[in-house]
């Protein structure tokens, strides 16, 4: 099936069609899922950093009922564990918890009628949330576009784990038909490509779904250069593994020596080496190398072929980049779905659950511009001018935002939904492995600059706030709060700093604590403190005037933090609904929280089960409640009840941890944050101490 | 015509609807002007209060311009000079100047060409603004609408004007047909209706255009009570004439009485006493008065009727409630446009151009629920729950919250569009005449409480930061910028204070000005400054904690201006587009005014010429451009040059100002706004003083 447009003219059909979809996603992910030979197989890796598979055959449908949550769209979850234990750990960042001691898998059985109740639930909001045509990005139904386009995303990744697995573990599944036909390989040759002045990026009004990253406008002038006609076969790069390029050193950088010494690598992850022969593994059956199809490497490997065949050839081969390729796109003639028939391309299973040979899909005698495996490109995955990301899944794109990700073009055979789109835009870490090869050009266009600099501006902001300078004599906020946390710390083993946003309290708490952990519900923000320990730097931007920003960089050296980077540890969790991990703590620190959580209570209620005998809950809010965070019912305070009488938070409080706690301190601290040289937020928090009785 | 609904499955279609509606719209109101007799009646009043017919004639087509100037949907003006002259003085506020030596009214000529261009340009952009269905208030052809509406009313209020003009002045019109028959007094009587439970207000998503004041949620519980079966008719209001209704002080409170002494009224305002019996004002004929048609008078008069009737037969009569009156709506099966058909009642010029009899439109039983005249009632003008402003229009209701506005009920012949909708709400001040007249009610519902406090949000916290307390240690910024301008004023005549918000500032200065004019763009903020004059105090809320408010009241006394008031006066202006006559000051003060216009150059370009001989300007501003106020093209600074370069504002105030004006002094100067009792906004706005060369 096809992506639906956002467009229409009836909105009953609109929902029917997006319904119909809906099912058909959910259905090809459970039939991805029969691929697996039995259930015990859902408890085994594909890789040694990765869950198990039974993470994610939960983590779709968990995934539409987190979402919903947060943006207020439903109010009661439909399995609670299940959405904590579900919700991270897909891809490899450091603050995804992936310490399996800390899960404890449910059944298959559980997990299958799990995503029953959901795809009810699913089907019944498409036909009754708000509808208006077309669908933009604001709408109710947008998330559970989202949730859809998520989930076919999965069905492409998860083949790619399948892949990976030992080919006991994998039984044939019908619906998943190799090509039954391949052959020798196919002399590539390099073609001339006209240069064009683009514009990369969609129009906030496109009739498609699109994810954030998408949006925003860039241009490039493109010079003329050329490509290969053909996708890098297995035969063609062969030659490469025969001239030993997995020996050479010097066809590799730092990251790529890495990738060496840490997989041992000596041939494409795919190939298996039978004596002289190599055979091949796909999804589901282990054939002879078929020499004319796609090879399928990472970008690390690509980019070593590259080398070799420069070195060898005495002409500069390298990957496109993303503004070459959208020439190359143009060039092609191509529609954009849903225009392009999907017979024209080995895109979404319409012809193999596998690759092809590399001369079959010819586009104005270019082949395989889309479909068959993706194409490492080398521009590394940025924001266009004008990004945002979407509130509701803020961290989609901007982890990805780290010169570490390299964009993959063009879509694969078990591509469907967003991943064929034009506008589509995808990037991996350059050692992972997906359904992914190369096409390489000749080409004088140059690389686009680096930028280290955190472009997020309420992130940007939130740094300033908490590495940047002081403001009307008002101590840093952060280390006003440690400070409090350390002089009413009882026992000092362990602290959560909850909310931890950059990080800069969890440093401050290092100081006291032997060991501190910061959760915060956003990896846009997490990543900062996580990026402190692992690069030993944050770069921000800090607004002046207008659109005038000043670059500023602090390291661990500077802020004295070098013994502690080791101390700290930094995840992402939604305090409403923590794992069952989270726990045994001699400090829990919840700054600013409060008033910005869905429903506060959910954190309060049981927050006493996390500490320690003596433990200590420190919690500091200027009780700012908004719709946009809490719904007015979840409020602690700042309303009157239905006597009329005036509620306010501190006494909700009071009433909701006093069974519980002591309350042994309060006083009002102030903090505040730039949002330009002459204007700033300047708010009064109140700090509230509370021994666990 | 009916008014367009919002919604509909082809924008194509729905821009020609608009178009249609919008043509209809303007050929109608042109041709209200017909029945001016000749060009030179254009220049007479209809009330000695009031602008001559030419600024009506041509206020409603530079309402389009100003507001879509204003929301920036078109940058360019039509003509500066019109859209400066026809913009305010429909009401009677004290913020309308209506002192005629201050405005040259232009040919008919001129301002029928002026009108062909804004229709044209308004056509154009009806077919081309952005669209998406179904429309919503945030929608730029919301605004169109918004003109198209804004135009209806005045055709309406333009026709009762015509009608107290000289009979001598005004010209058949075949369109506009009075009723041809009229007979003898009918007798009403009283008729029960069961009470119920019903809720005010309406959807933002309901598929009419509505005016802020209609939306939102309010709730009563109505008693069973007993209404007129018709309204009040010449004959049965001809008993209180004869009775000497007009001379018995009793029937009349205190604002009836001043409007007796005011008007030397003794019968209704369009009766004509010719010796003994009475002639009726038509529009454009005078008749014998119909005795079985309703009697159209203000409030005052309805309510000293009722007060008549209750004396006379010991039962307590009064005028409905707006929620009676939607119990009666209900009772009567009524649809709501476009349902209803314009046939069912004497409405939208179907019938006539004029009254008819009051037993002609039945429903269910009760007689011109909707039509024939607008109807008072007895509930003052107020917000529904959840109101909102919107941005476009932000005083076409906020002024009317002031408890002496009454609503009018059920429309009447002369009503069109949004006038006769079931959610319409219209208010005027009691002694004003429109196409209304009354029923009464006998009832033991209550009337609602006063409430006088300031309930706009964004006025409250610019009150709070204008009169309430200081923070921080700050000073308080408008008596901070008065001390700056006293010191460096050279002359002391005539001050400015643009941008004067709630007028604080107009005040300070006027300790050292023998005279100061506050101007704002926005009649909620003006009006407050004027109350404080006109009443001796200011009420307003301010935000603790979420919803919970402190209520706060300033006096003229407490503040020490009883001295003052009558030095300042205050206007509503567009800084950008200013009428000529404010000029000659000695001073111009702009606090943090330049950074919220929609192109501040408009403003800087030409404020020398504002200025006496040493006259002092006076800027202050933090410099916080935003695309939501000025569209960056206007931004003055906080960008890039094309070079590269930083631009900032200072420099390009330097560069505009320098040849007209001598930089003599530039400070820092902080300010504070509380948003709630621990969440303030801490700015620093940079003063900076020029003398003029």
């Amino acid at each position: 099936m096809y992506p639906i447009t956002l467009d229409g003219s009836s909105v009953q059909e609109k929902r029917e069609e997006i319904k119909k979809y809906f099912n058909n996603t959910f259905d090809l992910y459970e039939k991805v899922f029969e691929l697996l030979k039995d259930e015990s197989v859902f408890y085994k890796k594909s890789e040694p950093t990765r869950h198990p598979m039974i993470f994610y055959f939960g983590h779709t449908a968990t995934f539409f009922i987190n979402k919903l949550i947060n943006m207020k769209i439903i109010s009661k979850r439909v399995n609670a564990e299940f959405e904590s234990i579900f919700a991270v750990g897909v891809d490899e960042m450091s603050w995804d918890d992936m310490n399996e001691s800390n899960y404890k898998w449910p059944e298959v059985s559980e997990v299958r009628e799990y995503r029953n109740q959901v795809r009810k639930l699913v089907c019944d909001l498409i036909m009754k949330v708000d509808l208006v045509l077309p669908i933009r990005d604001d709408s109710p139904m947008w998330i559970l576009l989202m949730g859809i386009e998520h989930e076919r995303i999965h069905i492409e990744t998860s083949l790619v784990l399948h892949r990976q697995m030992p080919i006991e573990f994998i039984k044939d599944v019908p619906a998943f038909n190799l090509c039954s036909h391949w052959g020798k390989s196919i002399k590539n040759e390099m073609l001339e490509i006209g240069g064009d002045t683009i514009t990369l990026g969609k129009d906030k009004k496109h009739t498609l779904y699109g994810w954030d990253n998408e949006y925003g406008i860039y241009n490039e002038e493109v010079k003329d250069f050329k490509v290969s006609k053909f996708l890098v076969s297995n035969g063609e790069f062969l030659k490469f593994v025969n001239d030993k390029g997995y020996e050479n050193k010097e066809y590799w950088d730092e990251e790529g020596l890495k990738f060496l010494d840490e997989s041992g690598a000596k041939f494409p992850h795919f190939w298996i080496k039978n004596e002289d022969t190599f055979e091949y593994r796909a999804l589901s059956k282990i054939i002879n190398l078929p020499l004319n199809w796609p090879v399928e490497v990472n970008a690390l490997e690509a980019e070593a072929f590259c080398r070799y065949k420069t070195n060898k050839e005495k002409l500069e081969y390298k990957l496109p980049s993303e503004a070459e390729y959208t020439v190359l796109y143009n060039y092609s003639n191509l529609e954009d779905v849903p225009e392009l028939h999907e017979s024209r391309a080995n895109i979404n299973f319409y012809h193999y659950a596998s690759s092809c040979p590399v001369n079959e899909f010819s586009f104005n005698g270019v082949y395989d511009v889309i479909g068959n495996v993706w194409q490492w490109s080398r521009t590394p995955m940025r924001g266009f001018k004008g990004f945002e990301v979407h509130e509701a899944y803020d961290d989609f794109s901007t982890p990805t935002f780290d010169d570490k990700h390299a964009l993959i073009l063009g879509s694969s055979w078990a591509s469907t939904g967003n991943l064929i789109m034009k506008h589509s835009r995808y990037a991996f870490r350059k050692h992972f492995f997906q359904n992914a090869g190369f096409r390489y050009v000749i080409s004088s266009n140059e690389n686009e600059s680096e930028d280290i600099y955190e472009s997020d501006a309420l992130v940007s902001q939130y740094c300033e706030f908490q590495y940047g300078d002081s403001h009307f004599g008002v101590e840093n906020f952060a280390i006003s709060c440690a400070n409090v946390a350390s002089k009413y710390a009882i026992n000092r083993d362990k602290a959560l700093d909850l909310g931890c946003a950059t990080g800069r309290a969890t440093y401050e708490l290092a100081k006291t604590f032997d060991k501190v952990e910061g959760i915060d519900f956003s990896v846009r923000f997490v990543q900062v403190g996580s990026k402190l320990k692992d690069d030993a730097y944050v770069a921000f931007s800090s607004v002046q005037e207008g659109e005038l920003i000043k670059n500023k960089k602090v390291t661990l050296k500077d802020l004295g933090y070098e013994s502690l980077k080791d101390k700290v540890s930094f995840w992402q969790g939604d305090a409403c609904n923590l794992r069952a991990n989270f726990t045994s703590y001699d400090l829990i620190m919840a700054t600013n929280l409060i008033d910005r959580l869905y429903n506060p209570r959910l954190f309060l209620d049981s927050v006493d089960e996390r500490l320690n005998k003596d433990g200590i809950l420190i919690l500091t809010s200027p009780y700012t409640w908004q719709e946009s965070s809490t719904k007015k019912e979840f409020w602690l305070g700042g309303y009157k009840d239905e006597e009329g009488n005036e509620v306010k938070t501190i006494d909700s409080l009071k009433s909701i941890l006093n069974d519980k706690f002591e309350l042994v301190h309060i006083q009002d601290l102030e903090f505040v944050i730039k949002e330009t040289a002459r204007k700033y937020q300047h708010t009064i928090s109140e700090v509230s101490v509370w021994k666990k009785r």
